[in-house]
């Protein structure tokens, strides 16, 4: 069974604020057996549901939406689960999961803290 | 000398958005000896010049400010630079520096593809 991922991002004006996110999906697509891609909520193409149809055309029955966000605000309390229903109702036949945000992940936090450890170094 | 640490995050309307930034004020708080704070861009209390001037009263002689968003764009390309040189136009005998973005870290990175593909699994 083809399982996909898809790394959810807000999306800003400047292309530039992409970066990390693809550097992500080349990491992951390393990692994962299945097709990943990135979406975002404004801003950037493709959004949720663009990416989804991608995703379910390539033969996924599953698809796990990642938000790649620190913390869990409004975009994601209640945008995102709107955004996937709607691709639930485009595609009952695939099982659509949506996790929590990546950044309130504790070995993420861990790493951030690694981070800054090691910029206050001399 | 007092070293201060701020991680500086872009705040948002609904509090609980605050969870994961306390988190990681909480977790840094023990393991970096000077001060540690919090400041937001907008939509959430303190900004950048009142954590700092808060931790030039504490007695910092360096403050390293760590921007905690996923990619580098207009706010931390434009906005945050015109803000930590106004900080440091207002203390100048203190040494106030400004890392990169931690979601562009290659060790953070990799902490949320571990974060992927826990999620994938069954």
């Amino acid at each position: 069974m083809a399982h996909g991922i898809i790394l959810f991002g807000h999306g800003a004006r400047d292309a530039r604020w992409k970066a990390p996110f693809e550097r992500l999906e080349a990491l992951l697509k390393h990692a994962h057996p299945g097709p990943v891609s990135l979406a975002f909520l404004e801003l950037m193409d493709p959004d949720l549901p663009a990416a989804v149809d991608s995703q379910v055309a390539q033969g996924c029955e599953r698809i796990t939406v990642i938000p790649v966000f620190f913390g869990q605000g409004g975009h994601l309390r209640r945008d995102l689960p709107e955004i996937v229903e709607q691709c639930r109702s485009s595609h009952p036949q695939v099982d659509i999961r949506c996790t929590g945000a990546a950044g309130e992940d504790e070995g993420v936090l861990a790493a951030i803290i690694d981070f800054c450890l090691d910029q206050t170094r001399d």
